[in-house]
């Protein structure tokens, strides 16, 4: 093992989550402690910062103010979805990147996002082994979604399930208010999997939660869902539906989806599937229906944050600075669900294309065979990763934030 | 004054705050301390229960199951939108009443609720006069619209203005996180009373509030929203934008209206505004744009109460036990803002009629000169509302509820 001597750079990519910016936290407080580190530049904007020479150096700032990283939602440094080109065909941006590494003397990159920030991790480390600059670099995993392949889980998602989770209840005690309740239909993130949307069965173990869940791991009947609705309605008279935005057709339609717009991934921009679905049940079945949707909140509620995940998040960032001095690169920092009654989580590294290429669904036989509902399975899967409590600092009433 | 002796009923009415049910704890709890009255008796969705003899006795809760109220969202004992006929005309309902009233020997009623619950309130006692049956009732304010006379503001008020503010702020953060933004317009409760929107000017304090505020005092121009959003995002390359559910056009036309749908008391049905609004932006102006709706989330997070709003609305439940006891009736709790440097609430009552026939709307000098924000006033009004963090508890990773 090489040592190595220089800077180290992070950065922030794809969607924000509730504690990415914990990670942020985990991967600066490790690095100040290793003196084989001179200074933490941070990219704003992700990749982006990095090929337009924007970096910031985290030197300037205090503890305390690195303290509320725990408590910031969104992106602190700055976010992107950028695709990198293919090197062999444009190296543009490359060479532009490799004079920012050069000018701060960056010899270790933490970069944390999604498969799409791993497979530019990737392609950056080969377009760096041909001009021979000695740099490591190690993915840091981050999505709501939960959907990145060997890790069990990944960071973000134990926030945002306790969020559904708990306004998932909140609704439903709303919901009953009233003699003759709504059929209301509430739409959760999740693009093809599930996982997030999976997670209102949560809701359930404090006796009110919803009545239907719709993954896009089944194939999605509008005939079977007004059968479904009009079983539960008829029953209680109301009727709570958790449906993932990416819900799809048995032709994989995605009902939300909006043809026209798509990110730079070539990802469909979606949303509003809640609102067609309460129409579809005010107009066939008559039913007095409303959609709500969760949006941004469930990847930006700092105020409700699993203890659990805060922690594995901070931990993620911390590990990340521990095995890039060890010699370790091309990673991202997996963690492995240990055996035994105790929930514990290990750590181990997954070469970058395995997690780019990859995307996990939840497993059909932790989805009930009617399609509409999880299985014990899943409880016993979610369950510990929204437990435990963070009460964060506000001021005037309002949370406290990391600002640059 | 006579005293009478006799038992104690309560009830919910109206829509749902996340601090309805900590009043009548603070009812319960009171009452508990008071040997006057015998049992407390709580109607199941509100005057609706009173008619149909549903009516729950407290005396089989625990103490340990009460203090959950504290933290329960919805109407922990049932709400209703129902309007009672004129008694001269039909007195059907009050008979019911009368025979619930006999039956359970109350001589004392707090009736929990908005305008319409004090409307009720009144007509029922004018009933009670002319049959000659011995009771006293009084109203206890609640109401995130904040839209009652007389009292300073409302129980309820601030925690949702606490949830508006913390959620902006998440929001503006989120928004922050790429190159462009979006316009986002988040579309809040409010039908005529903008109190509600207006409060998200918090967030501001936080250093990332909305850009522009629009509420139903001041009437809605799309041309000048277009103006306003396009002169913000030209500048920002994203925009924030708070709506009241209720804004109207110079001719009254609510924007978000659907005429169809009208509540027992005859109030229109509203929402979508938001996803309006941003369709204008992405259609007229072409900017990405998304709406968000706040929904019932802004009613039912106990997760993010007002600490003093909590307290004032436990408080409000006392004062009526104690108010009634002593002799006072047909009025309704309402809070005064003492003159001072520190915030400071004192009560009294107010007759029912002066509140069931009013409607609090913002002073038009607490609304900025171009109608798109607020003034100073505004905040020093409502800054004191929302301070202060309760930290509920949890089971399972879910804040625990009480459940009848």
């Amino acid at each position: 093992m090489s040592i190595l001597k220089g800077n180290l750079l992070y950065g922030q990519s794809g969607g924000p989550t509730s504690v990415i910016n914990a990670t942020a936290y985990g991967v600066i407080n490790e690095a100040k402690k290793h003196p084989e580190i001179g200074s933490i530049y941070c990219m704003i904007n992700g990749i982006v910062g990095a090929i337009k020479d924007n970096v910031v150096c985290m030197d300037q700032y205090s503890e305390e103010q690195l303290e509320l990283l725990k408590q910031t939602p969104g992106a602190a440094f700055k976010s992107a979805r950028y695709k990198l080109a293919d090197y062999h065909k444009d190296d543009t941006d490359y060479m532009k990147i490799l004079n920012t590494l050069k000018k701060y003397d960056i010899r270790y990159i933490l970069f944390n996002g999604g498969n799409d920030s791993m497979d530019t991790s990737d392609k950056l480390m080969h377009f760096l082994d041909t001009v021979d600059y000695e740099c490591r670099i190690l993915g840091l995993p981050k999505t709501i979604d939960n959907d990145l392949v060997y890790t069990d889980h990944c960071p973000g998602f134990g926030s945002a399930a306790k969020f559904v989770a708990n306004t998932m209840t909140q609704i439903a005690t709303d919901l009953e208010a009233y003699p003759t309740g709504k059929v209301t239909v509430v739409e959760i993130m999740g693009r093809n999997a599930g996982w997030l949307t999976a997670a209102s069965c949560i809701a359930c173990l404090a006796g009110c939660g919803p009545d239907l869940i719709y993954l896009p791991e089944i194939p999605f009947s509008i005939g079977k869902f007004k059968r479904d609705v009009a079983r539960v309605y008829e029953k209680n008279k109301r009727c709570l539906v958790a449906v993932s935005e990416g819900i799809r057709d048995a032709d994989g339609i995605v009902y939300g989806e909006s043809p026209a717009a798509k990110d730079a991934f070539g990802h469909a921009q979606l949303g509003g599937v809640a609102t067609m679905l309460a129409n579809v049940i005010k107009t066939d079945l008559g039913y007095p229906s409303r959609g709500i949707e969760f949006n941004v909140m469930q990847r930006a509620s700092t105020n409700l944050l699993s203890k659990t995940d805060l922690e594995e998040s901070v931990t993620i960032g911390r590990i990340g600075v521990q095995w890039i001095l060890e010699g370790k690169t091309r990673l991202m920092v997996c963690m492995k669900r240990e055996e035994g009654p105790e929930y514990k989580i290990s750590h181990f590294g997954q070469a970058l294309p395995d997690i780019a290429n990859g995307e996990q669904l939840i497993p059909r036989n932790w989805i009930n065979a009617d399609g509409n509902g999880v299985t014990q399975e899943f409880f016993d899967y979610v369950r510990p990763l929204i437990l435990g409590e963070v009460f964060p600092s506000y001021k005037n009433g309002v949370i406290e934030m990391f600002r640059l």
